[in-house]
């Protein structure tokens, strides 16, 4: 067996990057723990969480809601609504501007649920006037499903005009809010939203094991004998929870007693009001020094958010992204590749456990690393 | 928010329990580290855990097995072998003497899987005869399912000539091996499995985030198309390593770290055979004492795994299993509720970090525990 040691071996790298986050050293000690997973007080761990995280969603059980944790990735969460909700005879409308858009239509693929793609531009908003045409002219329709940040490129879809059209036409509202709930105030009420689905490790800063579903209660109990998973039965883990506390199967313990401190720190640092300025702050701070550097954002700024930004490559012709990202792992930075298909960009986020001081450290090893490459930064202020 | 500490507020409850386990301190600690999910050292590590599991299955890629890790609880793993492998036209034959052969046959329901259930009773192992006569009479089914550890009750069932049977009749052989893999020596090739499945958290030591699945690789390419799940497409996963090491969807990948450090500890104790060893004297030190305190174990020692126990409750109908439970919690130990429809039993399980010390200590609060209770145990030895 390979004896070397965990990586990385000395201090961690900064991630960049849109979850896996960087995490508060207080965040993984949390971890130092084995809690039973039928124990009372790791129960009542869950029932506290999902109390939070109604909280944090603005919503309550008085008016409707449900806040149900579901082991595994984001992804999971998502499927786990569409596999649950949609009934036999449904049909979900997606709107997709990006790869996330693009995967929960694979969803209904894997699933065989009827579904209508309605395509915009990776840089674009939805149009919304496809969206109401559509949802007037095709009744079978029943779900319609968005993004709200499309971390593809970092685009900020308008869940509140989305939404006023969706109730409108009288469907069910389903947004993935999985790299922005927590990073950024989002009004349940004036979007109209029925499911939105978010994760541990994205802007509530825990790490990877589960994602979660904010959920209308009345919604989710009609589902009954619709889900086309056992594992991923958003229902079944309901009435799991309401039966005696616990996760149907296995919780991942240690992500549960890391989120809680999560939560914690979130309320410490002043909740999501904050928590949205830091994230901010981080967003202006890369965009200023990027563009110094000569970078160009892909996304007009009326549509980028300050979660993940993507940037041009240079137009230098020996820019080699790989190259650029070795030399910043090596300096302690992982940023992300690109994930565009009409452009050449790569990604940095502003989420996690980091501040500005990070942000500039990370310009400053950028701005080392073009030197080093020696690249022509057009337009560049150096 | 609560102010509550994390808990538990000082040491940690030794779990006796199939898992989430007890697991040592440095496996934890392994776990103090944010890992970019999509980094070269992150990948290079993930592809080293597939290995090793292979090579602890042993078997290799040479004579055509994959390892491949699925986020979620092992229920998730092993919905992605079913939801996967088994064709539009094919059906699924589980045997099933405990809640999770149950589980199985639940999940192809919500697959939508033809499947036939052969049960026996819990506390008997499959009737061979019944199985033979099924797959002559019915060529309808092309896939056979059995738990090998049904921690139901801690019964251990003959997976090599099940498989016999099974490879007799050409169907294709699947073993759900969560709480026995890691634990206990596993002949693949005797037993002619084509897909076992296991999690982090079981035998091998690790922390809950995902489980495994040990399969026959031209088996998993020929299920092209089939996935009635995204996130739990089988083929998809191993595709996404094979494609760039990563993931499909975010990793767990704190739960990860800790696998390889719970891996390494796995060698150092001396492999398989040694912790199969340690287990077996758990169990060993646990019987006698139990028989001692006056309890009776449940099963034949005959179909007895060293793995889970379960135990009769005391004839004194004063018993309150909820008491003991909580007598031994605030002593500090987490035994487990019994899961049998037709007994009143409690489970105490043998693996995780634990030694015979362990037992021993927990042996001398459950005899504490019966004298504060009060309880007459006939046949006890007190």
């Amino acid at each position: 067996m390979d004896q070397k040691p965990n990586l990385p071996a000395a201090k961690d790298k900064t991630l960049f990057t849109p979850g896996p986050l960087t995490t508060s050293l207080s965040v993984k000690q949390a971890m130092l723990h084995d809690a039973g997973s039928w124990h009372f007080e790791f129960n009542d761990l869950v029932r506290r969480i999902r109390e939070q995280l109604l909280a944090l969603a603005g919503v309550s059980r008085e008016i409707g809601f449900e806040a149900v944790l579901m082991q595994g990735t984001g992804t999971f969460g998502v499927e786990s609504v569409l596999a649950t909700v949609i009934p036999p005879t449904g049909k979900l409308l997606v709107l997709s501007n990006g790869a996330y858009g693009e995967r929960m239509a694979q969803m209904t693929s894997h699933l065989r649920i009827p579904a209508t793609v309605l395509r915009s531009p990776e840089n674009q908003t939805p149009n919304l006037d496809n969206l109401r045409r559509e949802l007037a002219s095709d009744s079978a329709i029943t779900h319609v499903g968005v993004i709200h940040c499309e971390t593809t490129t970092g685009i900020l879809n308008p869940i509140v005009p989305i939404g006023e059209i969706v109730k409108n036409a009288a469907r069910v509202f389903i947004v993935d809010a999985m790299s922005s709930f927590g990073g950024m105030p989002i009004d349940f009420k004036a979007a109209g939203i029925d499911f939105l689905i978010s994760s541990a490790n994205k802007c509530l800063e825990g790490v990877p094991g589960f994602s979660f579903v904010i959920a209308r209660r009345d919604l989710l109990l009609a589902s009954e004998g619709f889900a086309r998973s056992l594992s991923l039965d958003l229902l079944g883990q309901l009435k799991g929870f309401e039966k005696n506390g616990q996760f149907r199967y296995t919780p991942p313990t240690h992500s549960v007693l890391a989120f809680e401190q999560a939560l914690r720190e979130l309320e410490d640092e002043g909740g999501i009001t904050a928590r949205a300025r830091r994230y901010a702050a981080n967003h202006r701070t890369l965009v200023e020094g990027m563009n110094r550097l000569g970078f160009q954002v892909y996304l007009d700024p009326s549509v980028q958010s300050y979660i993940i930004t993507s940037f041009h490559f240079p137009a230098d012709p020996t820019f080699s992204f790989a190259e650029l990202y070795r030399r910043l792992a090596d300096k302690g930075f992982i940023i992300y590749p690109g994930k565009i298909s009409q452009a050449d960009t790569f990604r940095i986020a502003s989420i996690g456990r980091i501040f500005e001081s990070d942000i500039r450290a990370l310009l400053a090893a950028i701005g080392e690393s073009i030197s080093e490459m020696g690249l022509q930064m057009a337009g560049g202020k150096r």
